[in-house]
């Protein structure tokens, strides 16, 4: 793998970059009920020490990249460990350089300007 | 356009088909605050009459099949009206026919399995 | 990063909002061989007579808006039909109104950059 | 539909987990033309050994999972570096243990049910 020279200072000042993740998986060849299988990625998410919030069309994941990558590739090997053979998930992953930003800010932000508006 | 033939008894029986949607619409050209088209949206889907969910990466939106994507579209019509030149809109959509399930039934069933297992 | 100005009225002008979209569905409850549900979907696009472009993860769907919807909705419809008790589905969809832009615009602009940069 | 045996330990054997990924990056703040940033995204590909195919609506990754997820988060790296305060994509990833199957299996596969049913 090559490697990427990344260097305008301000982004080196926070070599770490957080993301806020929104995580679907989706196990195939297991039949109709998947929410065990979920159950199991929130465990790997918990034990990762990842702040989590479960929504109904997947759990979003805040910290910083390598982490947060980590944890969904050992929820993919726990899902298969779990006996499902195929797994299709569906990931959103949003970063910004120019302010920090946590998932509750989002939400907020949003909800300000429908109630001010 | 085609018409396509469903007719199987069981899925005629119910002809409106129930969906949950994660709709996550990212307007571009508007620089990085989108927080004010989000919750123009937000606006055009209560006027719609429907049942919805903010969350950090989207919002949840619960309803029949029609309902639901006519009020996309007005999102994606109102996200332009407001000044977006170009939209790039993810859509999660679930469909199911062995049986009712709603939103926060799905968030139930993890948990129980989370706290159960 | 300056905010366009896009002339509301001008939007106003041409009610057909044209969209390209990139389809995945993935039924559940059917085992791990899903290429036979996604030939059906192919079919229920061709008889739409959409332009479409299969890829190894979806399929890209140009069209007016509610053509396209509608052919997605027949998709669901299709693969319930077939017998497919659950299906999740991953939609991405862009609309611009600054200019006309196909999906093969989409991808030679890219390369252009790419051999020219 | 039934339930498929995957034996774990099987599993275990190939430490290595290849992935099949959808990849697209939408750098935000930038104005309204992305193309320079995707083929920004296809070089750092490119340079990391990846076989990648562009289309309309993103890029095909193949791979083993950390050298592909590496090489996403410097597409992120870089596309901050080249100037855009915040950055949202959609990946869409597929794994599986029950056989090999590349991306281009995956598209003869519904074509030849096309054409053969």
């Amino acid at each position: 793998m090559g490697r990427l020279a990344v260097n305008p200072s301000e982004f080196r000042k926070d070599p770490e970059m957080n993301v806020i993740v929104d995580l679907c998986v989706v196990p195939i060849g297991v039949g109709v009920s998947l929410s065990e299988y979920i159950a199991e990625c929130e465990r790997v998410l918990a034990e990762a020490g990842l702040e989590t919030q479960l929504h109904p069309y997947g759990t979003i994941i805040e910290g910083e990249w390598d982490a947060v990558f980590a944890a969904v590739k050992a929820c993919h090997e726990a899902v298969h460990t779990k006996g499902a053979p195929r797994i299709t998930t569906t990931i959103k992953v949003g970063t910004r350089v120019d302010r920090v930003q946590s998932a509750s800010d989002k939400v907020r932000s949003v909800e300000q300007k429908i109630h001010g508006g």
